[in-house]
């Protein structure tokens, strides 16, 4: 008798006699002669109902164990189910309990359901509908991700997460190194009193990365097409709704792409997958929509079903400064958008996702590709309703006098970035790229509205647990 | 006219007008009315030959461009190729440089090829065909594991990457740390002049994880079936040519398996991943069958053909006791094996994989479940030939009171893994889980015999580049 799934179960034609069943309970009711239980085992969002013939000797011993927690197997016939809402359940023949739970002492509890305690209880939460079918979802839209760029002909590459070099020229890394950091006292120190880095293991200073995409455009210059799905970090002290200390990056590079191809490129991406999670997780998408979220199923087909407007950056400051009485943050031309101003745009005035795209060079990253009009870069942002910005991106400068330039004006240290200049010497070619936070992918298409949500266990300015 | 990629055109039924291509220059062979380039664009192994008239004036400015890595356009018409080991070649019509190489300075030269020499230049080596084929077998192996577990009912989840705790109990943990490493005179101190962790990001002592384990068994024990593949780290001094201080982890973990389902689970999932890479990538590993490893198909064949053999410990030791005069290392009942008699078990003794269970209880991490004999625990190592072990696995102890002896008998702190003796306080279940080192299952794979050379950028002692 081979163990099934609770969802091979319900998936199946037909009733079936002598089936095995494991999982963990959720809900028991004692009537007077029987006993329903709710078990779940974590394969999808249904509980299977076991009926239990509670004047039955064998089941005597076993039934006050069968709490909320207590994990146990089961032998029956999967029977079609009298009671709504359920096609099939179990008539229990045998059972058996692995580990009990206690009604007293289980964290998870009925009545104690808010996000701010099941965080503390993150190990656990799982259990619940709502985290378990979030993570159902990670799941499915991380494979909707890399099925999508197989399909589509790229390669994904693991670009490295320790790095001696910082990919936008900003302080905000999380140092690493094999010293003892509990013991500065004891870091060997060179002559001037700062750490002798010789002696660490990589023999210099290094960092987390915050970005793949400078070694990302090596192997697309190289490989043609490729993307990164890695962690990334940020050591800055940002509480708030949509900001995480560690979260996972997906930054596709394409040789051969200038910034139009990039920005179609991001729209078909990101309704493809959300397409992909809404079909193939239709269930657990479900219940977001019924208890959290109503207006999720309208989201997702702003999402999946327009087309993203195409707004220069020259023409979103126009439309913005006449609505400039309703912003906390004035805007003219120059001004790098705030939120306020991305969710105006998506959400207000077009109603649907915005990519808006030749930014002031004053406001972009060093690596974009400068236009000919001198003041703008080929950068590119796409903007969705609740979220703001779900993706970043920009053709990159393949001109190496240009990008030197750049990188003085910023005052980079050219000699650490020989290899990326190398791709300018070498058969550089137009090239571009974007970056999608997985996380706030994640909550644009759940609707839950904090990042420490949509993690198996955030890392957030003071909070490292599990 | 839409741009094809190499691999799009070599697979065409029939001959095709005016397309265009995109790539960067191998070689070019000049004959007297005619030039032949090669073009590579990184979608295959494959070149495309471009067949250049060279008495066309308009060739005339681009044609000394035509180095080894200037990257071009070419638009023109594919025709049957009259020359030997290629289908199709392009007769030029239009050319354009995007990006020009020099003969004299582009580090990629036909004479320097060492592996050692093209670490250096790690950011052009995916030009070369080696590593250009290691990159998309390494890009089809990731696919092939996300599918395989996807496939049978499997969750991905992402770990976190920063902790607080120590899988192993072990000291070889790189620290993280936003206080800048560079000035430990300026780390904030408490009074007994250690580190106050209260003031940094986390507000604790934090680290790069070793392993996902822990944290994939509370997964596992909510959604039942889960793996993660994610980077993790040693801070070790290790330089061997298969240990990097940065590599990919792939660990599953799943509810209601004990040490058999992990040994059968374990069999299957190297089987099919192998199996599904000499399928997709067949032109890519006979590159490496050709040119870097002719025994690699009847290793491969090793791999997906055979049963592996199920060895418990004891029985190793008396095989192995019998050639101690083999090894440097003797062996006895209770050592832990090294490289060379798991080498000698898999590539002599039995010529196959061979997995090794039950082993003693002091060679063996703390989680892992003690046996009936009070001797030995239910961990399992899977070993192959060429890489010695592939893989580490066991059943889990999922007894509260034996864990916790366990824990003291490690001198760990019980406190900080409250939530992990939760899950065995709570609906505790039978499970098991093992992980997978990415790099050393793309060595095997290809036949590549340093774990530098099969990463984009290796991290390694005293080496961070790039």
């Amino acid at each position: 008798m081979k163990t099934l799934t609770i969802k091979q179960l319900l998936q199946k034609d037909s009733t079936l006699q002598d089936v095995k069943v494991q999982g963990w309970v959720r809900t028991r009711r004692d009537l007077k002669s029987q006993s329903f239980v709710e078990l779940n085992d974590g394969s999808c969002r249904q509980n299977l109902q076991l009926v239990i013939d509670n004047s039955n000797p064998s089941f005597e011993k076993i039934l006050p164990d069968l709490v909320n927690g207590a994990a146990i197997y089961a032998e029956g016939d999967l029977i079609i189910s009298p009671a709504k809402g359920q096609k099939y359940e179990l008539s229990v023949k045998k059972m058996e309990l692995y580990g009990p739970s206690s009604q007293e002492t289980y964290p998870i509890q009925k009545k104690k359901t808010s996000d701010e305690f099941l965080r503390t209880v993150a190990h656990l939460r799982a259990r619940t509908n709502k985290y378990s079918s979030m993570l159902r979802i990670r799941s499915e839209l991380s494979f909707a991700i890399h099925k999508y760029f197989r399909d589509n002909g790229f390669f994904y590459v693991h670009t490295p997460i320790i790095t001696a070099s910082d990919c936008e020229g900003a302080g905000r890394m999380f140092n690493v190194t094999t010293f003892d950091t509990s013991k500065p006292m004891e870091f060997p120190l060179t002559k001037d009193k700062t750490t002798d880095f010789s002696k660490d293991l990589f023999g210099k200073k290094t960092f987390l990365t915050v970005s793949g995409q400078l070694e990302g455009e090596t192997m697309a210059l190289s490989l043609g097409k490729i993307y990164t799905f890695g962690p990334t970090f940020r050591a800055e002290n940002s509480n708030t709704y949509r900001h995480a200390a560690e979260f996972w990056m997906i930054e596709p590079e394409i040789a051969f792409y200038d910034i139009y191809d990039d920005m179609d490129l991001a729209e078909d991406f990101v309704k493809k997958i959300t397409s992909h999670v809404r079909e193939h997780c239709a269930s657990d998408i479900e219940l977001f929509s019924k208890f959290l979220d109503k207006d999720l199923p309208s989201t997702l087909s702003n999402i999946i079903d327009n087309s993203y407007e195409r707004l220069a950056y020259t023409d979103a400051v126009s439309i913005l400064e006449k609505e400039n009485s309703r912003f906390e943050a004035k805007v003219s031309w120059g001004v790098d958008l705030a939120s306020e101003h991305e969710r105006f745009l998506t959400e207000i005035y077009f109603k649907k996702p915005v990519i808006m795209y030749n930014k002031p060079k004053n406001v972009a990253a060093f690596y974009m590709k400068l236009n000919d009009d001198g003041k703008t870069v080929r950068g590119m942002d796409l903007l969705v309703p609740r979220i703001g910005e779900l993706i970043g991106g920009s053709e990159r400068e393949n001109r190496l006098d240009v990008l030197e330039k750049k990188m003085d004006d910023f005052k980079m240290n050219k000699e650490a970035y020989w290899w990326y200049l190398d791709l300018r010497r070498f058969g550089s070619v137009p090239h571009a790229g974007f970056g999608l936070g997985f996380e706030r992918m994640m909550m644009l298409i759940t609707g839950i509205s904090n990042i420490r949500d949509v993690c198996c266990y955030p890392r957030v300015p003071g909070y490292a647990e599990f």
